[in-house]
């Protein structure tokens, strides 16, 4: 574990975007302070002045420097430490990285949201079928690799497997299984979570769960 | 201008997306085929095999292999062609760089067309509102630097400054000015077309203004 006391994450417990952030310094064997923000609460006058446009986590302060937006904070730790590098190391495939990276950011967690967040009825069945339609396709961008970099844990990895610490308020709220669906993406994520760096950093998916029905209630669901 | 027969552009005249991939590839002197798709008309075979997920353009064929999504393609570019970066040199800096374009990527195009592809009201003052206010956070962003890439031409230039070539459209249809309220962006664009690499790439204003009439009729506006 190199010492990196200089690096301090701003962060919330459940949101998936942190734990990619989390994930990638426990690859690269970065130490960091965490300072959990109140979002329900309050936020911190330094997440505000940190990220004054979006106001949100999560924020890497890196040498009193700022690095926001969850992918960019992961490329620009891959970029800082090089050691066990993330992205690949061919202009091709890193293009095909981040295209994957913002299928990912574009659909996943909002149309998830749909489910777990949704009054049920026909609403929610579209936000499922949907849902259902991404997996499927991340499914075939996975192939028959044992992650998406290949044979090893990479990029489109860590930017991936926190999002699935939600999967299960989405199948608890929605009535289903991934599982059911895309055994290639359930077996992914056990691969995924036989990792420590993986295990150390996300939370577990009944918190996540929990958090699901408490923001309900303040969304008077 | 160095010889790439092996690279081919979909593209479509004026769409600002396609504009960042024919000025970098300007900046970098690379030469390529311009295949140019019937949006309106029929999408080619060779488009809906290379992008079948989205069906859009722009793609970049080089050595055969399809690379989608504009900002990624010029990421692409600039890591293939490394001549002339467009990216910074510092990590952090290019961390900056992405944030920007994402923050463009995000709010531009889409509050451009609020104003251009409206019915006029109360729905298009909020539009024309959010605009000039993202163009208010760019400037800020630009601050007293010649480029966003500071005394370069760089990255979010070349990502920003094909989209200014909507910006007439909008101050038609709007009924404003974008020089009135963002002085330096106005600077900024007239900077940028004084590059042959810039003006020789992007469709002239009133071309767009012509495709955005021809637009509203279709859609019955």
């Amino acid at each position: 574990m190199s010492k990196a006391n200089n690096v301090i994450l701003f962060g919330f417990g459940v949101s998936p975007f942190c734990g990619r952030v989390k994930v990638a310094l426990a690859e690269k064997g970065v130490s960091y302070e965490e300072r959990e923000e109140d979002l329900c609460g309050g936020k911190s006058e330094q997440l505000l002045k940190y990220n004054p446009i979006y106001q949100k986590v999560p924020v890497l302060l890196h040498d009193g420097k700022p690095v926001l937006e969850s992918s960019i904070i992961v490329t620009y730790i891959d970029e800082v430490w090089p050691s066990n590098p993330l992205l690949p190391n061919c202009a091709y495939e890193r293009a095909k990285a981040r295209f994957w990276t913002d299928y990912i950011d574009k659909k996943v967690f909002d149309t998830a949201r749909g489910i777990w967040l949704s009054k049920g009825g026909e609403e929610q069945e579209v936000a499922k079928k949907d849902f259902i339609e991404i997996l499927k396709q991340l499914e075939e961008a996975l192939g028959e690799k044992d992650f998406f970099g290949g044979d090893s844990f990479g990029y489109v990895d860590v930017i991936a497997i926190p999002l699935t610490t939600w999967f299960s308020a989405c199948e608890k709220f929605g009535g289903f299984k991934v599982e059911d669906h895309c055994p290639k993406i359930s077996a992914w994520t056990k691969r995924c979570f036989q990792r420590p760096t993986v295990v150390k950093s996300l939370p577990d998916p009944e918190n996540v769960y929990q958090f699901t029905i408490q923001f309900r209630k303040m969304h008077g669901l």
